[in-house]
């Protein structure tokens, strides 16, 4: 049964398509949840207006009035200290947006903002896989590579707030050149559906004479899902496209553990859906690279949040930190 | 003047060979200093004996008689959670040893333990380069490479207490084996005093025709000093040892920054003694691989403390922070 007895909370998570929202509770249960375009509205006080309407009726019905007790928000390049979107480059709105301040005027309560990756981090740890843990690192491998980082029980957001871009990290010296940050070797040039992607044509051509299921699909059409599905079928490039990956991820995770020293890694997005083809080389590769201190020590574990629901209960936990 | 009016603290600096303690107040004045041998103590308890019989003297000295509020210890494998020394290589004091048990016992005064590195980063951050600061990372560069990192304005210990080996963070794929660790390609591997010497004779090996200043000296006669002199005379390949640690040390550093966003990175230890040879190159190579969103902001400077005097005083440091 839902407990509707105690607090609720809304999380709001905008994308560059798309803002969804809900009404959550204490357990992480979404009681209500809906969407809007965000790139319907050029002005950011148009979207916040839009957001009210369609939030309100939830805020004040019956089950709920009074006892919503904030507005948590995940979005990219959003800042916990200011409140601020800064520069997202795939928003309508420009240069310095002051969510949270518009939010609280426009509804009347008080509001908290962070980037989609710690919020993802902050929902885990309240509702999904890091319940009760203290010291944990949330890694998002979908269409980039996200990372949420807690150190003592805290988000650890750095002197300006824009902390745990470990996508963007080296990984390869002088290796593959980032599409868009033109960064040599980061992870997110190689652990990304899109890196991903590129292993695998970069294996087809590299090994002209292996036969190969992934040949079947054209450029544009190879993806990370049909991948999987060539894995699935025992193709030997997909699988060794998955190896690749793993190495990598795992001598990264490795890094990150000898930063942190996390109780878990918790892995997150749509490239998790390859199983045991990813983790388990990037399980034997973090191993490999850790100090023996840290050996055998740090959980690598699967979000238990859905992927659908993961943003807007992240978002919504935001809430329960919000001080008076 | 030196300040007598308030509290003080003593400092314990365990190494392998020698002890060093100091009385410190709040302003990081060291009023009196000794040592002891801590290689001549097979037994611990005999260790806290004799230090007990050195520092009573002080703490009951009629200046600060009843105003020493504790005594932290900074030690190699030292555990802050715990107060454990925990299988240090280098101490004979083998397994688990409760240090700060056994001090608190002998004394009768609060005590607090933790590594060296992360004693040098709450010195830094109490009476050195990192004063008011809550975001900073402290990389000692001596014989090892060590860290101590502080986010939120707390140590970053990790769930088990060993957060921080970023020596041992790998930075080249496959490059150079650890000599004691056998991880290849980690940052003390290349930006030690030990790893930079390695350097240097790679250099001369693989440039046998270049004329070279740092070939006077036999292979057990170089070290960093001497790689140093010959780097002040305009040897193209001493520069050349420094200009390639500084690119690797860059790049690390830029990952660091990238993981924890600081306001400030402190370097610490022998190696910076190269001053801009090494310094030049490192800030470089970290604002080259840095996002946008980062660069021209991390403050990358030297210790502000004595190389001398730092451990102690970051023992000190410990015990500002105890619980009464």
């Amino acid at each position: 049964m839902l407990d509707l007895s105690n607090e609720f909370a809304i999380g709001i998570d905008i994308g560059g398509t798309n803002t969804k929202y809900g009404l959550v509770n204490h357990r992480g249960e979404i009681l209500k949840k809906g969407d809007i375009r965000t790139d319907a509205y050029h002005k950011v006080e148009d979207f916040v207006d839009a957001l009210h309407e369609v939030l309100m009726p939830i805020i004040k019905d019956k089950v709920c009035d009074g006892k919503v007790k904030g507005i948590g928000v995940g979005a990219p390049n959003g800042n916990f200290y200011t409140g601020t979107i800064e520069y997202a480059p795939n928003l309508h709105w420009k240069g310095i947006v002051p969510v949270t301040k518009l939010i609280t005027q426009k509804f009347g309560l008080p509001s908290a903002l962070t980037n989609d990756a710690n919020a993802a981090a902050i929902g885990e740890m309240n509702y999904g896989a890091a319940r009760g843990m203290r010291d944990f690192i949330m890694i998002t491998l979908g269409t980039g590579v996200g990372s949420g980082i807690v150190a003592n029980g805290q988000l650890v957001l750095g002197h300006d707030g824009f902390a745990g871009e470990l996508g963007h990290t080296v990984v390869r010296h002088g290796g593959r050149k980032h599409w868009s940050t033109k960064i040599d070797g980061s992870l997110e040039a190689y652990c990304s559906a899109t890196g991903i992607t590129m292993t695998a044509k970069e294996l087809m051509a590299q090994n002209p004479l292996v036969d190969c299921l992934m040949r079947k699909y054209d450029g544009s059409e190879l993806d990370s899902k049909r991948i999987f599905e060539c894995a699935e079928l025992g193709d030997a490039l997909a699988l060794e496209t998955y190896r690749l990956t793993g190495e990598i991820l795992g001598e990264a995770l490795a890094n990150f553990v000898m930063f942190s020293s996390p109780e878990a890694i918790i892995l997150f997005g749509g490239v998790i859906k390859a199983g045991d083809y990813i983790m388990s080389p990037t399980r034997d590769n973090m191993e490999k690279n850790l100090l023996p201190m840290f050996q055998d020590k740090v959980k690598l574990v699967f979000s238990e949040l859905k992927e659908a629901d993961a943003a807007i209960l992240g978002a919504s936990a935001l809430v329960w930190d919000l001080r008076e």
